[in-house]
């Protein structure tokens, strides 16, 4: 079995812009749990004294399955364990677990923490005998493990062979800088497992661009835990992505993984980190990405419809993803039909309903409209011309007023009227240039119906323009990507005044979410 | 030497979300070209008309080094080659070289394009030779060929040997769905190179994440030509990204390739390249990402003070990349020193005047501008600072207000004060939305002045949200490209406000050409 060993809550948080609050780790810790992770790396108590906080946390969540791990360094050199204040941080937190990591590289013996090859061995051993000594479990990250591998196997194997000696459970082979191919790893890595008489565990970033695929070579190596962060965050280029290895190991190699692991529960527990960590998924990541299983070419949809595995390595359904299908320019009728039958599968190929959404379609892309991104407009087209949905609402009238007096910039301020049945409201708010008045306008207005709008996340805005040579007075295409911190969805409004484009995009946006909540009843 | 294939402009074109427009794509192939890369694809115009232009436009460009390449298929079954409409497309576009692809895998021969085997292989040799009759340079790309090979070695052989005997200079080993494993590729790459007498090319799609290992694999195992998008955009998870295998194949494992390359020129040819496709670069994207080199952990930051191999697999300055250990938001200090270089080579390099411009610009950039496709933003900028122009006009005040009732749209309106020397002049217009309204004021008031301002025409208007997750209230930063009919040039403007970017953005494009306007007298 190879054990699944999740670092976001520590080197994830290495990450530009990522900053965890005590609520977020404890979120993050329970979705990873609920996934079916072996081992979740907590923080490092010794460097973030609210890195210990969680650990007390974490204890009191109750039915965690996955065992919590706290990572720090070997004692600092020339002083007894007893006396290093980082082991005495690790000793104290609460968990049974703890990962350290040590120098295997020459290099950073000789000139980071400057000592002696020798004493470097014996901060490793003495640091692992005395946590050893206090009841914990001891991981060891064997840091730079290739770069010092190759500069001098003998120290580097001699690091190792010491760790295991004073009782180390793991030896995790740290390729620290990202800078080791896959070949190299699995040569280097199948003679560390040859020679060691404890589990192997492999642990990569990414600078080159290849930390899963060195991920997956030390494991067909013979390592057998994978550490790396759930959605690939982490220091410079990011640690290994799980989704991917995980998805890779599982699902394309055979190799098992815990019997809790929900895989189709994959692209769910990667889209709700993101959410927590406040980062946009990369919609191309492999697996659980929202384009991982979009098809634009004429031949790839063609392709799709023929056989799945014409142009999809796995299924989308084994990772919780969806196929999708996207609208282009390019994209022939064959594209919408597929489309069109995902949201109404009683339709004919050749009925007249087809052939008006069809018309439809051309119409609305003619006027800027692109669908291909922005598939939850597209369902309340469609869903609306058939009658299967309500409109929930209409704005009536907008007005905005922006000002701006020798570059001193005032809020912007948008009043709006929405119709709801017979009803009317009025809603006013002033914002961040044009767009957020009107958003928050919008709201103000919609919630006194629909009080869930105020659950709503805006989390990306987009424009382009469609037809540029226009310039200003082209065609502009607004995309809004929204959650309710559950699903994304994303929606399009155009019209040659931005504001106009937008109103329609986020008014599109608030009605998708009416919808599901009304389908969900 | 390792040829570097380029397919941003047609493989790329199939990522979701991307458009290119003619200039865009004449501007994606300068820089491609300026950059070094030895092919570009830059279409398909079988199955695109609008495809087809970009041939004739970029043969006008003049002193493009790199082949430009048309992209199309094998003549469709049981025709001749000169009855197929996508043939006859690609023999009439400009140029020489063709790369066309065909079946592999039998599982497509029989379930996709239904036919048999034999009439397959017809289909390769037969557009083969034919286009060759043409005179054409043709590449053969084998669709699925890992799968193909997987299912039946074989077969996959023969289609390989089948292209090469009808003339292909070039075989290229597709893994179309991106499921194959580095060692795999290896393996069966290390065959074909054995057993075929052209070179061999490498094609990857990045499901399993490990497109670049794959990629570095095949070379590794004697492929010679590397094709891939330069940021990795394509289908699904994307292409393989070429400015990882360029870095990784020149810098780390000391692969030749071609002379023009300047590898100082990566990074910034990266980001130019979002720029014009209009996609964010994910901020950790190996060497040219903004924290590919970024330093948070403490003992990172101390070890990097030490020795920057301490944790750098290589130096930032290598890709024109750069090290962030503040955390800044300012990106490629080796990019602006060549810029400012090119507009006052005057300047010392560690001048007062330079390290001033490059604390202004760090702030700016804080503010969300950025300059690497505003190249006439940026010489406005630091000409101003060194006192070498005239500000021309300053904006005093503008208003706008804009009105939608019942989705019926009023024009918006503006209205505009400038100031010239001594004299304020008001304007005002209205216009399709807010931008296009204070755009016509703006040069209603400037004419009076400089009557030059309505020779100008806008091009292109770009909206990119800096900071996504604040979504309506984010900074958004306004691309304008204006010509004159005689140069293009491109300014940039950023604020919370999209009509005050705008602005910023369009007074900028107007002082450019007056500044342009003055130097010619």
């Amino acid at each position: 079995m190879i054990e699944i060993f999740d670092s976001t809550l520590r080197d994830g948080a290495q990450g530009k812009d990522i900053v965890f609050s005590l609520q977020d780790k404890l979120n993050i810790i329970a979705a990873l749990d609920e996934f079916g992770v072996d081992y979740i790396e907590a923080g490092n108590p010794a460097s973030n004294l609210k890195d210990s906080e969680v650990f007390e946390a974490a204890s009191s969540i109750g039915n965690i399955r996955a065992k919590i791990v706290a990572f720090g360094a070997t004692r600092h050199k020339d002083i007894r364990p007893e006396e290093d204040e980082g082991l005495a941080a690790l000793a104290s937190v609460n968990t049974d677990y703890i990962c350290i990591f040590g120098k295997s590289w020459l290099m950073h013996v000789d000139e980071i923490i400057k000592t002696t090859p020798e004493e470097n061995i014996r901060m490793i051993t003495d640091s692992i005998s005395w946590l050893k000594s206090k009841g914990k479990h001891v991981f060891f990250d064997a840091e730079h493990f290739f770069d010092g591998y190759r500069d001098n196997p003998d120290y580097a194997m001699s690091v190792v062979e010491a760790a295991v000696s004073a009782g180390a459970e793991r030896v995790i082979l740290c390729d620290t800088n990202g800078g080791t191919f896959s070949d190299e790893i699995f040569e280097v890595t199948e003679k560390v497992v040859a020679a060691t008489s404890v589990p192997v565990g492999i642990h990569c970033h990414n600078d080159t661009g290849c930390a899963v695929a060195g991920t997956v070579a030390a494991v067909k190596a013979g390592a057998t835990q994978v550490q790396g962060t759930f959605i690939g965050i982490g220091e410079r280029c990011g640690n290994t992505n799980l989704t991917s290895v995980i998805g890779n190991l599982s699902l394309k190699l055979g190799y098992a993984l815990n019997d809790r692991i929900d895989m189709s529960a994959l692209t769910k527990t990667a889209r709700y980190i993101a959410e927590v960590a406040n980062v946009k998924l990369y919609d191309g990541m492999p697996y659980v990405g929202k384009s991982a299983f979009s098809h634009k070419g004429g031949m790839h949809v063609d392709g799709v419809a023929k056989n799945t595995r014409s142009f999809e390595h796995i299924s989308p359904e084994l990772v919780g993803n969806e196929r999708n299908i996207l609208l282009s320019e390019v994209s022939g009728r064959s594209v919408i039909m597929s489309k069109i039958a995902e949201i109404a599968p009683e339709l004919e190929k050749d009925s007249i309903e087809v052939a008006s959404i069809v018309e439809m379609l051309k119409k609305m892309e003619y006027r800027g409209y692109q669908y291909e991104a922005a598939e939850a407009s597209f369902e309340l087209l469609v869903k609306n011309y058939l009658g299967k949905m309500e409109i929930f609402f209409d704005v009536d009238f907008f007005k905005i007023i922006g000002e701006t007096q020798c570059e001193k910039q005032s809020p912007a301020s948008a009043m709006v009227k929405v119709r709801v049945g017979g009803k009317t409201q009025m809603g006013a708010d002033e914002g961040d240039g044009p767009v957020n008045a009107i958003d928050k306008a919008l709201r103000s207005a919609l919630k006194v119906f629909y009080p869930n709008v105020e659950k709503l996340h805006l989390v990306d805005y987009k424009v382009r323009v469609v037809n540029s040579n226009a310039a200003t007075a082209a065609i502009v295409r607004v995309l809004i990507e929204t959650t309710d911190g559950k699903d994304v969805w994303t929606t399009v409004g155009a019209s040659s005044d931005i504001i106009n484009a937008s109103v329609v995009a986020l008014a599109d946006s608030i009605r998708y979410k009416l919808l599901k909540d009304s389908e969900a009843e």
